[in-house]
């Protein structure tokens, strides 16, 4: 019951070609289906038909889907949303491929959100009998599936309140400007399932991107998905690195597009009675933990 | 809503304090409680108050604990059990020291299962303030939680659906003779939070532990655990190695009792809409991948 | 000036084809010539024309050649072993392709022995100008050079004050069945370079191979390594472990003909003046760390 | 016969307390001994005295210290380094506690450099009876010795020819402005043992210290070790990254008085016949791989 996952992410791209390129040879996703100005990716380790779809524009995000558990759930998500004051759509089963039917909104961040329950299932790389633990070759980083995206918004605290409230998010992390009641909520960590974030939204212009994030299994993937980067010369924006906040092994590059992406591994792991932990914008160097600063463009650009 | 984890395993142990020491200086457990025959430890990375329960004995499990969401769920599992044809009976805060008033019930295995939702809030070593990712120093392993138990049952299908139907787990992997009409299931790994399995059942005798597992940050951190038990004079009993079946990273040992613990990284991560796994008997090499055999003590030795 | 390191070793294969494949797809090397009856590999970090060469038969070492600096180094080794009273003899450039003339011994081991300073060049896989750190890609395990050999000795006593007189190798560590005077030599390992050992010698019938050894860069490689062996379903006989005499992390297989190879990463780092450390016997299941003891087939079967 | 490594620095510290606080319980050294203004340490796998002197002052190089193998590489050396038009002195045996009879030098590059033989024999922290593969337990990071140090010098050709024709050392790699004939060497990594430096000469002022560096076990290592670093708060100034040039695994922090301390792990694997690498300036960004640029200050701060 309830929300699964962050599902898919639209993002734009300025060439489509060339970002094609980078997710399917240098991330190592597959491409499971073109559409004229579409573009549909899957990791090796999902099931679901896509979780990445490449659409023509600059770069940034267009919409993003949540899964949910069952159909019921979009009912009632879609009575929590009306009653929070926001004005939620019904859409149609394949308005974008493989999705069934669901219910889409925009979020007081600016943000266009969707969530289903029906989608094509594929199945992951290696089957579901008797399987290797992993694909014996992949081109590229190999990431075995979609994270976690960073978001911004205008009002963290009202997004908090409604993910929360309305949708059964829980808070693993909150920056604050201080611990007490004159403390200002500055980026808020948002999880429905085991990890420190499927979402988090940071103070910003409304709308935009910061991030969305793949997994990786660990730090030696991350060096390794380093080493790739670098020799297929996309640009690396932070790390390899491991944040205080989350305990996430990181490192952080662009897309041809300018799209950020982080691969991810580690990451503190969370329940429903996890005690949420509070950072202090002061200590904010120990956040993003080792390098022990976090540099300019990591929480003021966005795409 | 349901059951958040596996809370608790209280475990036998001829002699306490040599298991203590164990428990204590090489797994890097705390110990939180002393009583008359009770010693009570928790790990780094944990909240409530504890994980593991030693009591006088030769070995072997004497009950386990199941954490719920919300005292109305011990309502519902309660009805729920009922109805399955199980005797559970009410159990008082206080019992057991720290935790709250719950629902007991004698499974079908033979082993005796407590729901609780109270339990005492410690919180972890580092805090919530700002929080380090690790502590800087720990004596022996510094294992982080406990992660999941496997137990024998005479009936593996009986118990599979009293767990999915009765308490809401899901099933991330099966180990059945064959996949045709013929197969007989040997064993079921059983989740209710993204990973392979909270509780996994084995078919043997009733009522008995195969072994209870800690989690471990990564396959270096097995490594690392590995030099520490060697250090310690721990019996080894497996690995290190990695397991096909769950894609866990891997090294059993023995406690000075004669009860089994895996230390246990990588793993695979499910949801509720996981497709479940099938391996068959002939491939048993594989599911404990690697090394390719399962060794006779794995799944037949049992305390 | 002096030995540079063990060179190649030529082994003995039933079915080369078969085992062509093992070597060039399983553990990724480079299959650089063909040869009625004879295969020539090299490592991808190696810049020697070749340093295994497999030759048809059964199983076994057919010989092993050690580089050396200077053609001068041949001459003083020839007259060294005639010293030792072996009996040395030329061998031309050319007798095998790519190597340049030498001085080929029969040790009282029984093995066959080369000693050679010329060898083709043809330089890594990634090259001398601005190289990345390693190849993109490689099939399977893509083992980097070959490292050491264990072989077998009657009297391994014998055989390390021919090494550390003649021809200048140090004794990193000794296996002895006690530290008084009555200790017998069982093994030594022996270096030229700054490694644990580049030869190794264990008591055993003469002419016998224990194992040749493979680099990898570390523990996780050797996790990964493991991974794909299993999936091409070759045998694994030992590990992964961590081995107590050499610190070394490490992985057996069988060649499909039944050479016994080792996956190897870690090591300790010696040097000349590097203080000889001595295992007792007795403590053999710690020379063997983790698992913590010398499985029977360990030092006992030999092709 | 020869050189056998870099076998001890001298570096000055404004707060000798401070510093010595960091190097014992933030890197793990040893303090073997005090004198009134000097501090001497040894790391965890070492067996000579010591590898590291304090002394009073600000910051950077006072003198460093190369192990010969024998006696008579010291007269040999001397000979050489008069030929080369230097002036090297005898010095006598105790001018620093624990080391003997030496020749001392000051370098084309203003560094005084001192060649010796004999050092007071500690022994490594496990021994060399059956050892176990580390410490149980250590303070903070727990480097295992001294790795390379690079320094700079007016003239890095100069100081190339003097180590490879009078010491014996060998080129690993070259940074040069072109490959060609009007190609300027910028900087050059030299080696005796079997990894790319021993000593590394940069462009720059004379007579300064870029840094000196420590050698950890692996990737992991790397993570772990800033881990501690942050939490001890000492500034990283470069890193965690890999290498192009050597493929070093590397983090670079400061210590209390300013010297710039390397962690590496990783490196090539060299030998007296390696072929030696160019890098290009132009693909500098590479030479420090992943991040894929030379931060400023990492080449041109110098202490």
């Amino acid at each position: 019951m309830g929300i699964l996952r962050l599902g898919y992410v639209h993002v734009r791209a300025q060439d489509l070609e060339r970002t094609r390129d980078y997710y399917e040879n240098t991330l190592g996703l597959s491409l499971v289906r073109r559409e004229p100005g579409r573009l549909f990716f899957k990791g090796w380790d999902e099931w679901d038909h896509h979780h990445l779809v490449l659409e023509p524009g600059g770069a940034g995000i267009v919409k993003f889907g949540l899964k949910v558990a069952s159909p019921e759930d979009l009912e009632r998500f879609e009575a929590g949303l009306e009653r929070f004051g926001l004005a939620p759509r019904r859409m149609s089963a394949g308005e974008t491929y493989a999705v069934g039917e669901g219910v889409r909104v925009v979020l007081p961040s600016g943000h266009t959100m969707e969530l289903y329950h029906d989608i094509e299932f594929l199945g992951t790389a290696v089957g579901t009998l008797n399987p290797p633990p992993r694909p014996r070759h992949w081109p590229g980083v190999g990431v075995s599936r979609l994270d976690h995206a960073l978001l911004t918004a205008e009002d963290p605290a009202l997004i908090e309140r409604l993910f929360t409230e309305v949708l059964g998010f829980h808070v693993s992390h909150r920056l604050v400007t201080d611990v007490g009641p004159k403390g200002r909520l500055v980026a808020t960590w948002l999880f429905v399932t085991h990890k420190s974030h499927d979402l988090a939204f940071i103070q910003g212009q409304p709308g935009k991107l910061h991030h969305f994030a793949y997994r990786l299994l660990d730090w030696d993937a991350v060096r390794r998905a380093g080493e790739i980067l670098s020799m297929d010369d996309v640009p690396v924006v932070f790390g390899p690195d491991v944040h205080g906040l989350t305990r996430g092994q990181t490192i952080y590059c662009l897309d041809p597009a300018g799209n950020r992406n982080e691969l991810f591994a580690g990451d503190v792991e969370t329940a429903a009675d996890f005690p949420t932990i509070t950072w202090t914008t002061d200590q904010i160097r120990h956040a993003s933990y080792i390098a022990r600063f976090l540099r300019e463009h990591h929480f003021s650009s966005v795409t």
